[in-house]
């Protein structure tokens, strides 16, 4: 379903279980078999999973037909990252606004307080 | 499918129309009929879009009947990039070190091209 290389990547970070097999590979490579422990998963469903972070560029696998390690791709990460970081000035723009209101609110709740005193 | 907020929006972005809409959205908020224009997309194919763009809260409508302005809403775009940016270490390694290789290559192709020489 997914033609470009930034759609397959969030498609595959759409699971948190895949997110999980990309923490758990941040900290160094291991095989399917440990990476399939924490999870409680079945042996088919952690592949399944690894298929679709594999199709994604998210992970490669080891060589080796006995132990193939899975070892964590990053570059596909920095892309998603790259593509939201955009629209930081965005959200940083909209809490700025959402804290001059709560200032403002603070302000007006000070002089009606002082208002209603004088009465 | 996607049962976690994380998981809603990265499903969202994993698609390049999708990720347009955002982009103009951005720009400032809009009729669904000034977003369908550049797409050359019918109203239902827009309108099935912004409907998975709302229910990830990505975006919200306008309560107008008549005139529903899309608009942005940026938190689940800063969780998402917060979610990469744990990231961003390990690619700036891996970057530093394919650094290293290639100065060391250079290195090692300067000293043969000085050895060759001397033959």
């Amino acid at each position: 379903m997914a033609t470009d290389q930034l759609s397959a990547t969030f498609a595959a970070l759409a699971d948190p279980t895949r997110r999980a097999i990309i923490a758990r590979l941040a900290s160094g490579e291991c095989s399917v078999t440990e990476l399939a422990e924490p999870f409680e998963m079945s042996m088919p469903a952690v592949s399944k999973h690894l298929r679709v972070l594999e199709q994604a560029g998210l992970i490669s696998r080891g060589r080796d037909a006995q132990y193939r390690p899975c070892r964590l791709e990053p570059a596909p990460l920095k892309e998603a990252a790259d593509w939201a970081e955009r629209y930081r000035a965005l959200w940083a723009q909209r809490l700025d606004r959402l804290e001059t209101y709560l200032q403002e609110m603070k302000a007006k709740e000070k002089k009606h307080g002082r208002q209603s005193r004088r009465k």
